[in-house]
């Protein structure tokens, strides 16, 4: 476990120390002493005896002992050296701060390259290069020069906030610190050579005093990695919250050009985090945004929210919001309503969201009389205060401390929001989350009850490998007949078919199959046969059966035949799909198909293993959702058939074992509720065949 | 125009005057001593010789002139008998700030109805009850209660604000205050039983000294005075910003029981505000957020973005967010991208999004090089800096000069986004709207582009009326070739048919329209004729046709007859309609087609009168937007016919004048781009029919 070294070092060295406190290889020692390191800081700098008061060494070699850790704040190929020498000393890891490196073109790459393969020969790991480094508030060992730990005051606390980006980490600690956030850990990987922001966070996951986790991350190198650090905090109820930049094809190459990031396709990232209880934000005020909340320890265990306010056109507001964000605004009861009516004024109305009226400015104890009714009433798992205004004659003091008191007793999750500060500050003083907008506060509560459901699913587990007769050949594609049989033996259910090699077995077919089926031409070498007018559809006697077999037979090699199947009609046609991702493995996709798919784009991806229910969680994500409910007389839709499929081809992917690089299985029938779901169309492509032309 | 004297008022009465300036009847005298009110203030109190050392009156009759605003700020029916007094002595204005009327049931209500009722007898507008009243800072008249302008001193300037809520008219103030705006007009109505949100601002407009519009709105009471007031703005160039709440069916709920406000289908608010250019905001901050940027005076002619930033993350975020926001991010030509080159260090690249990378460190006049390259060569109409950290070694000062001097030389729309306070106030000094969050700067930004092109838009004019030969009669709806046939009139291409009375008939049908055709029973007793079996489609032969008219025939009324149209297949069916709003009047909607129409919801709505540009514009909305676009080798779609028959239809709409309640044209069968679009099947409802059962 050398990377413990990173963030608890016993010793370092700083090779390119400078006297100078704002300078790169002055900094460290700067914060070090500030923020009270207890171990030994050994500076490197051959010209000076002592730097910032501290007794100097000319090299790394000359320092009394192998430091844990040590900063390399020299330039360019002397950082490389720097380096080298680290390694040959038995340094555990070195933070190369230095840029100049893979983000400058081919030749900064290869000294980078260079640079890791030494550290690597001598098992050292390697922070950078081109990074700002490593600051742990908790022992004070700052291996960092960020400007920001200058300017605010870095206070240890529960936070940890790991970056790519140098200048995003100290944004995010800025935003984490006005959100009164108090940050144990902030590092930064930049070039990532060896150690990214996922190695540190699997380390960080298991420090106790760390509970909650930020990142920002342009590039997943090793997805494993924050799998298993995302799954040890899952087991201890640890949440991670992540921005992943590059989410957008603009985003993608602004990011290449930043560190040289490789692309995955954005939607995989969100299939990713959901499988691993990872919650994405857009930006660093987003990913800060709930830490309170989620320090405040709240797990809410559902979605039912309450707004309470002294102004009605804030309950108006608030109404809008959660319906757009997907929270339940529930209905009080009748007993709720008899003692709410009793404790409000007149002219109030006891309903959700609760306007409270200006009535508070004669009686100030107002929301400390409608709060334990709801708490008491057990109406909701998560509430919003929203003071618009406030000022003479508001008793804000009064209202925080009734409002501690709630959430106090009846472990409720509580938000406020109030554009003025001096009113948000009066909450804050007592612990509670404040927010300048309403729709920030319910976005905040809206994530802490997402992120808790997550957080306590347990996560899928794999099923056991179906039999995979994978048909022998090097052709890139199996042939239809071949790919249904192979999802058949996966557990999904296919269109019934036969294969015929002669007319009197496609006419014995139609007998069998008919009165309505479809001919295919089937062959491994023709896998997109509609563009080639070899399928037929709708043929309804024997004769027009034996004569698309005429048809098609002599267009195809020899040892092909030809498919007929019969031919379904389902109430609705999804597609189905999975392929091998080349960084996150068997991915997949349950859309809406037909030959649209790509146009719409109305498709979510799912990372196997996965069970039934997140199929279904994606299906009702898709824009034709609505579609799969009882509507207009008829019956809902199989959904369930549909989600077992998924389920199927994806335990399928996994057990196929990287032998298969696609599946396309579009259209998928879909029948009423009972009835089931169809695979009618399937396309199989092998793993390591070349790729289509 | 008795409401300018709502405005600026020559002088003010307080009915119910109260020496503690805190009270309600004292802190408008309050006020309007603090913010230099020069007009007469007449205090109201029989018990009081002086209050707020004012001479007072013991009531309104004794004042010695007809006071051209009076404040009611007694209690229940006293406040009626106040209006009533008012009324009686000539009193042009009252503002009635008590509340218990409307919004807490039928007896308030009735005594609501008893104020207006005299008010109006008079003359006299009233504003109001429950309200916060009205304040104008330019003149010092504050008949306003408000606690928020004890709190935040008010300053005169561009900004009006009108609510139908006190509380958010509050908020939204603090808001603007907080991003810098100074704030002329604060005024709050309550209840509407007069005097509207529309009405002041239709009076404001008209003030050169405004220079932009910010509303809150629960209902529209009527929308003809808010479009005026909106297309008067657009006359000067003034943009008006709106809430309207209330936007959700639970949203709607809370707004009702908050000021009983009337509801509105949410996409018709959608299309009215589109129509006449006044921009749409979720929240209060979303209606400030863009204040100073309308300000400064910058009207970009498109959105073309640049965003410039000191760290690679905040390029990688910003080229995510424009894509996300439709912001074009435009790639530097070669000249500028050389140019750039030069101005930048080696390492960076000189791309867009514009990282100028950490050399801003050493080189302080790096934003100041790169700047005027990209204002000469103009790349961009939108500019964002973002810098995500600063401090020491970071010469802001500078920054901020060199950004105005941008903006100043080049006359671009500029924002900074940096999350530390003191970094905005450098740029804030010099004028220039800095914000927290570079999300947020980027969203002013698009606001501005987008409602800078609406402002620019001419209106569409009401075309000639159509002819309206319309069927007499006191059914319901019309019959199918009816409806066709006064689509077909109003210049709507539909699809060729016949009706038929008997079977010769048919069958001569069959053979001018087949080889395929669909017959349907056509009674205007019989809207929904596929429900009852009365539609027959893919018919190809004289034999069937015949057939299925003498299956129809005997089942409809003796003078109806049977349909029979030639069958068409379009490439993908839309649908049209349109219906009559009890507020905004004829809407016309067009969307993704056939009987998911309501469940997928996926349409846009306009008010006509509007043009081709406008209907193409709600088309390229829609979620299946991409499929009217050449798509897998196939042609687009005719959309400029389908936006011709939208127009056509609005058009129509208004030519018909009323006689015509709903028209519903599912599906529109669209075909290859050039080759049309055709209606076929429609169905027409009268207006003042009963409805349907």
């Amino acid at each position: 476990m050398t990377l413990r070294a990173a963030l608890e070092p016993r010793s370092i060295a700083i090779v390119g120390a400078s006297d100078n406190p704002h300078k790169v290889g002055g900094r460290p020692i700067l914060y070090m002493k500030r923020y009270g390191y207890r171990g030994a800081i050994y500076p490197v700098n051959p010209g000076r005896a002592e730097v910032q008061g501290i007794k100097a060494y000319a090299s790394i070699g000359e320092v009394p002992e192998a430091p844990d850790l040590a900063v390399i704040a020299v330039a360019g190929d002397e950082a490389v050296r720097a380096v080298e020498d680290c390694a040959r000393c038995g340094v555990k890891v070195a933070v190369v701060m230095t840029s100049g490196f893979g983000e400058v073109g081919a030749e900064g790459k290869a000294a980078q390259e260079r640079m890791a393969a030494s550290a690597r020969a001598a098992g050292m790991r390697l922070v950078g290069p081109n990074c700002q480094g490593l600051a742990n508030f908790a022992t004070g060992a700052v291996a960092n020069f960020s400007t920001i730990f200058h300017e605010i005051e870095a206070r240890d606390g529960p936070v940890a906030i790991v970056s790519q980006s140098g200048a995003c980490s100290q944004a995010i600690y800025i935003l984490a610190r006005q959100r009164g956030l108090d940050v144990r850990h902030v590092h930064a990987t930049g070039n990532e050579a060896d150690v990214t922001v996922a190695d540190l966070a699997a380390e960080i996951v298991q420090e106790e005093g760390v509970r909650l986790v930020l990142l920002y991350l342009e590039a997943i190198q090793r997805p494993e990695v924050l799998a298993r650090a995302a799954e040890f905090a899952r087991g201890r109820d640890l949440p991670i919250v992540a921005v992943k930049a590059g989410r957008t094809a603009s985003g993608v190459k602004a990011a290449s050009s930043h560190t040289g990031a490789l692309a995955s396709e954005d939607r995989v990232i969100d299939a990713f985090f959901t499988r691993h209880a990872i919650w994405r934000a857009a930006d660093p005020q987003e990913l800060v945004m709930a830490g309170q909340l989620y320090l405040n320890g709240g797990r809410p265990k559902g979605r039912r929210f309450v707004a309470v306010s002294n102004s009605g056109a804030s309950c108006v507001m608030a109404a809008d919001a959660a319906e757009e964000l997907g929270l339940e605004l529930p209905d009080f009861g009748e007993p709720t309503q008899a003692r709410l009516r009793a404790a409000l004024p007149t002219f109030a109305t006891p309903a959700n969201p609760l306007d409270v009226t200006g009535a508070i400015l004669g009686n100030s104890g107002l929301f400390g009389s409608v709060l334990p009714i709801l708490g008491e009433d057990d109406v909701c798992d998560l509430l919003m205060l929203a003071i618009p205004v406030a000022g003479a004659g508001y008793d804000v003091p009064r209202f925080a401390r009734d409002t501690a008191e709630f959430r106090h007793r009846f472990g409720k999750s509580v938000a406020v929001a109030a554009p003025q500060a001096e009113v948000r500050l009066e909450f804050e003083k007592l612990g509670l989350p404040a927010f300048a907008r309403e729709r920030e506060a319910m976005a905040a509560l809206r994530q802490l009850a997402g992120h808790s459901d997550w957080l306590r699913r347990k996560p899928a587990r794999r099923a056991p490998a179906p039999v995979a007769r994978f048909p022998a050949g090097s052709e890139q594609f199996l042939n239809e007949f071949d790919s249904l049989s192979l999802l058949a033996q996966a557990g999904i259910p296919v269109v019934e078919h036969r294969l015929c090699r002669d007319e009197a077995a496609a006419r014995a077919a139609y007998r069998a199959l008919g009165p309505k089926v479809v001919v295919k031409a089937c062959s491994s070498s023709i896998p997109h046969k509609t563009e080639q007018g070899l399928v037929r559809l709708g043929l309804q006697s024997e004769e027009e059966v034996a004569q698309a077999f005429r048809d098609f037979k002599p267009r195809l090699p020899p040892e092909d035949g030809v498919l007929v199947a019969r031919q379904v009609a389902g109430r609705r046609e999804l597609a189905l799909g999975a392929r091998v991702d080349p960084l996150f493995g068997p991915v997949v996709l349950v859309g809406d198909g037909g030959i649209y798919l790509e146009a719409l784009k109305d498709f979510r991806l799912l990372l196997p293993p996965f069970n039934e229910a997140d199929a279904l969680g994606a299906l009702s994500e898709l824009r034709v959702a609505p579609l799969f409910e009882a509507l207009r007389g008829k019956p809902a839709l199989d959904k369930s058939a549909v989600a077992h499929m998924a389920v199927a081809l994806g335990d399928a992917m996994l057990g196929w074992g990287g032998t298969v690089a696609s599946v396309d299985v579009n259209p998928v029938m879909v029948f009423d509720s009972g009835a089931g779901a169809l695979a009618v169309d399937a396309l199989i492509e092998r793993a390591g065949a070349a790729p289509a032309p």
